[in-house]
Parts: structure tokens; sequence; C-alpha cells
């Protein structure tokens, strides 16, 4: 601490990262990234971009992933942002439209980057709690608020709320702005972006770092009524005018672009979720349905910090939560088959 | 505006960047890019980290990039921040530096990105204003405070403040933190980097989107004493754990080790900004000396937002600002030898 931070800056409690580790043969499932890399598209398009123009600023507005993203959607372009990954996004709309009077509302067991953004911009908030079997009741969000926020599917939990049920949330609170955090929703779940014409508050966010393997060019979104996406143009512009290079742009344009090769490792991707899952429980884990990329294990005889702790000695590495109701649990990312039998291989012998 | 916006979105004035035209033919001297491409080693490292590993979440604390940064002024990597350009670095530091009871100070003419920074984070700020000849005096800065910024040189003057005035400002102000924006510090004026480890008050921010060609990849940084670092990381992690995508952290570690590159461009662009200097001298424009790759010219006879628009007819962009004290100025970027001819010939035929 120094006589120099604002209060502000003395006040946070910084989100905590899962680890990049420097040693490249780790199994790395701690952090939900694809198991695929990008499409070759995304690399041909990043290599024509590169040279001089890498001098000039990028376009400020992003009109053309912008109008990708739309095109993609059946949106037009002014229901669409674009940030420096989906956590900028998110940044930005906690300020531009969760920052009320009122108490905003998110799961007690969520993205746990969502509290830490109400330290940041000041924002008082409520948690809701989960049911005992970790499932999100929209009901339970039919309260005096100031924004609602969760993610669909869920993290860790992977738990999956239907259309049918934020449309519901949407019916019934229609006071504050409703934003479902979409990162995962490619992996088994249906997006609410049909919703957005409907419904002036409903605000979605979708990142390319998960379903479509570019977590290193940091790209995210946002898509909703216009107002909403003019509030976040605003934040932005008083922030960074230009947060997306022009690698990022390109890359994350041909990524758009190429449905099959997205739909081929989603799909490669839900295949192993399923496999896992069952051979995980085999070895006596626990595990409700996922709609993500990732599973939510628990151990009845097993302590989940020391299976953690025993994988990362082995090799493998998996996310583990100290936060209360789910200090027992695990979130292990689906990886590739080989990755997936590796895992395996080690939790057996751990365990026996 | 909407009722779902919050107070502080409804009351932003955001910044307005200078026009990133679609039109390839037009001549671009507006926005202080670099005339000559990065190195080609950028171009290199960039292209050898193209790839599966795009997956994978960058290291989010940018220890690579630190590193050679701080190896390349002589820190070490504790007195380093990266962010996504020096505007997103800028932004944290007015929230985790900035932002106290007393009213910061900054020229009145000078980075226009200042003021709106203070919009966002609700900062109080006093203008100091500039000599008659747009000169900076340090002593008008010696008086209470929250904290100073200017850019050094100036923007949109290109003026220079001495290394031994800003010593000056440090030993007389010792409460609040002096930030130097070096944005433009390498087209011919002295770093405050070797300050640093005797004023434990003193930050300095560059980029690399002037003197290292790379507007385009969004890198800026940081340095100054560890517990001001120490600031902007906790703003950072509660904001955006990763900011740095991979391929502009290879492409600007690649920048900074290809020094010959960068001094030899650098070199080039000092020598026809005196080139240009001299020529528009010649056209009647009075011209103050320029320590950027911008040149801050005023032609006596001819209104300069009707020059700037009859230019723009002819294919040439350069900046007009329409605001006090300097309408009748525009802010020329030094292009390449062929750019300068052309929007020399232009000039001549419009002032005939």
């Amino acid at each position: 601490m120094s006589r120099y931070w604002s209060k502000v800056v003395k006040q946070l409690s910084p989100y905590v990262p899962g680890e990049q580790p420097k040693l490249a043969k780790l199994i790395k499932l701690n952090t939900n990234e694809n198991p695929y890399g990008p499409s070759p598209k995304v690399i041909k398009a990043i290599q024509a971009e590169l040279g001089d123009k890498l001098r000039l600023y990028p376009d400020p507005a992003s009109v053309q992933l912008r109008q990708t993203i739309a095109d993609y959607y059946g949106l037009n372009i002014a229901q669409v942002f674009v940030g420096n990954g989906s956590d900028e996004v998110l940044a930005h709309l906690f300020n531009a439209l969760l920052k009320h009077d009122k108490p905003i509302l998110f799961p007690d067991i969520s993205y746990s980057f969502y509290p830490v953004y109400c330290g940041l911009y000041g924002i008082d908030y409520q948690t809701i709690p989960l049911a005992d079997d970790f499932s999100l009741n929209v009901k339970d969000y039919v309260r005096d608020n100031g924004g609602i926020i969760f993610p669909n599917p869920n993290a860790p939990t992977g738990q999956l709320v239907s259309l049918a049920d934020i449309e519901y949330l949407l019916k019934n609170n229609t006071d504050s702005v409703l934003v479902i955090d979409e990162a995962y929703i490619d992996f088994g779940g249906e997006t609410a972006v049909r919703l957005i014409d409907h419904y002036p508050n409903l605000l979605v966010t979708q990142t390319l770092s998960k379903s479509r393997s570019l977590a290193g060019l940091r790209v995210g979104l946002a898509m909703g009524h216009e107002d909403l996406i003019e509030a976040l143009v605003r934040v932005k512009d008083s922030f960074n005018s230009y947060p997306m290079d022009c690698l990022a742009s390109v890359g994350a344009i041909a990524a758009f672009e190429d449905k099959k090769y997205f739909e081929s490792t989603c799909n490669k991707v839900i295949q192993s979720r399923q496999m896992l899952t069952e051979a995980l429980t085999q070895l006596g884990f626990e595990i409700q349905a996922s709609a993500a990329n990732f599973i939510f294990a628990h151990h009845p005889q097993r302590d989940a910090a020391e299976l953690a702790a025993a994988l990362r000695e082995q090799g493998v590495i998996v996310r583990h939560f100290k936060q209360a109701r789910i200090e027992q649990h695990l979130r292990i990312t689906v990886g590739t088959a080989e990755q997936n039998a590796a895992l395996l291989s080690v939790l057996s012998a751990i365990l026996c």
C-alpha cells in the first residue's frame, strides 16, 4: 500500500485467474480453453493482415467485426458491441448498465469476477443461493434489483437455464437489465439472442475464448437493444477508443465465418464430455449434467483440494475453488481424447 | 439515452478519435502514425506465434514483455506495467493514482482524453494555461493538487519540457503522482525513466503506436516505483486479467529488441520533420520547434478549418481541433518523403 494510491485501489480485491503454467508438458484442464486450435482460416486471415499496416490504428468502431457478428446472429450492427475479451465487455457493462442505487443480483456460486467488478465500480450486490443441486431458479430473481447477471450455462457448475425460464424472468423483470453471460453456450445451450428484439433490457455476452478457440486473441462481445449497446460504446470511448487490435479483429471475423470448423470442434468437445462424465462416474465421482466444456465433479470419499494437488504432482492441472459450498468440487476442463485418457489414468492411480 | 443507463454513462463526454478513413488512397497525416511499417522482426515473431496455441490464454502478468522492457530501460520487472494501448494504461492510472480529493492538474492545451478520463472516474481537474507561445512552465504546477499529468513532448503542440524542469517539479511536488506521458518522446526528447529510482511519485507512460509503428497492435506501458505499478496491477486485475493478447506481446517484444530498426526509422522521421518544417515555413506557416512526429502549424492569412477541409478534398487528411486558442492551428503528422511532397504540392495549390 502506498500513500499515492486512490481510495478505489486500496479497497479492491482483484480477481485471481487460473494458472497459466510455463511448463509445456503439463496437461492443462484448469481454465476451460478449447483443446482444439482455432480454424486454419483464422490463421490465414491473420497472416494476410500481417505487414506494414500494423503501423495504422484499427477502426475504433470495429465495423467489419461487428457486422460479421450481426449477420451471423441476424441482428443489426447497432445491436453488437465488441471488446478486448468478454472480461472487458463485462467490466464496461457493470459500469454502464448495472451501477444503480439498488443492489444487483447474481448466484452465490458463479463467475468469481462479478463481485470484483462490483468492488471496482462501487456497486452493491446480493447473491442468490443456488439450490442444493446447484440449479438456478429464475423465480428467486423476481425481486427489487438494480440488475441481474448470471452465466448460462453457469460456471463453475455447468448447469443450464432454459430459454423459457429466461423469458419468464424478462417478463417479470422489466425495470433493470438482465445480462446472460453466454461464455459456454455453444457447448450445449441455446443462445438468448433471439429474445433481443422482444426485450429492451436483455444483454447477451459471449466470448471467442472457449468455443472458438481464441483465448489468446482476447475477443468478447455483447448483443442487445441498441440503447444498451450505445451505453457500452460511451463507456468504451471514455476508456480506450481502440480496444480491438487489427489482428484480433480479422481473426475473430474468420472464426465466425468458418461455421463448419466451429460446429465440428464443438461436437467433438460435447462427445468427449459425455465419455469423460461416464468414466469419472465409474471412478466414483458425482457429476451433474454439464452444458459447458467442463465438468463439475465431487468425490464423496476424497478431499477435492488434495485430489487437485495430487493431480498437479502428476502433471495434470484442474481448478479447485476454496469457496463455501463448492470446496469439495473440482472443475475439470474437457480436453482432447488423449488428455482425457491421461487424466483418467492418473486419477485412477490416485484413487486406488 | 435510456432508463437502463447508469448515472455514470449519462454524464460521459466520450473522446473522439481521429478519423480512420476506409479509402486507401487518402494521404493520412491526421493521427500521428509512423509512416514506416514495423520492424520485419516484429512480423516474423508474430508469424512464429501463429498457430494452435491461440487457443490458450496469454500470461496474465505479461512477464516476458515486461522483462524485455525492464531490460531495455535498466529497470526491474516490478517497475513495469503493460496494457492494451497507452489509452488503457492512462485510464487505469487515472483511477488508481489520480483520483483523490484535490483536483488534478494538466495543461489547457493537451491530450484531449485527459478530461474524458476525469469524467469517467469522477475526478476533479484544473487546467493550467500554457504560455502564449504554447510553452509549458513547470513552476505553474507547484501548487496544491491531487496529481499532475502532461505529455512530453506535449500534444498537439509538439513542445518539449526539459528533464531538468521535470526534476524541478518532482523536487517541489512530493505529495502527489506526476505522470509524464511520453507517447512522442522518441522523436527528439529524453525519457524521464532515469529519474524513476530517485522519485517514488514519478510515473512515465509510453506507447508502441508511434515510434515503434505498432498502432494496430495496441500496446502501451507505464514505468515507475513498484508501489505505483502495484496499484495499476490491482486495477487491471479487477477489470480484465488478460489485456495483452499473445500476438501483441510477441510483436512488442520484437519491436523493443530491434533497436537498430527503431533508431533508423525515428531518425528518418526527424529528418523529414526538419524538411517539412522548412517547406511549410516557406509557404507562410508559423511553426514552433516540434520534438514529436507531427508539426503544429498556423497560417496567419488562412483559416485553419478551411485549410483542413480543402486538403481533405484533395485527399490529404490532417487534424484540426475546434478548441479555444488552437482553432487556427493544424496538427500535421510527418509522413514519408512522398507523402510530405504530396502534402506540400496540394498545400501550395490551395494557398496560391
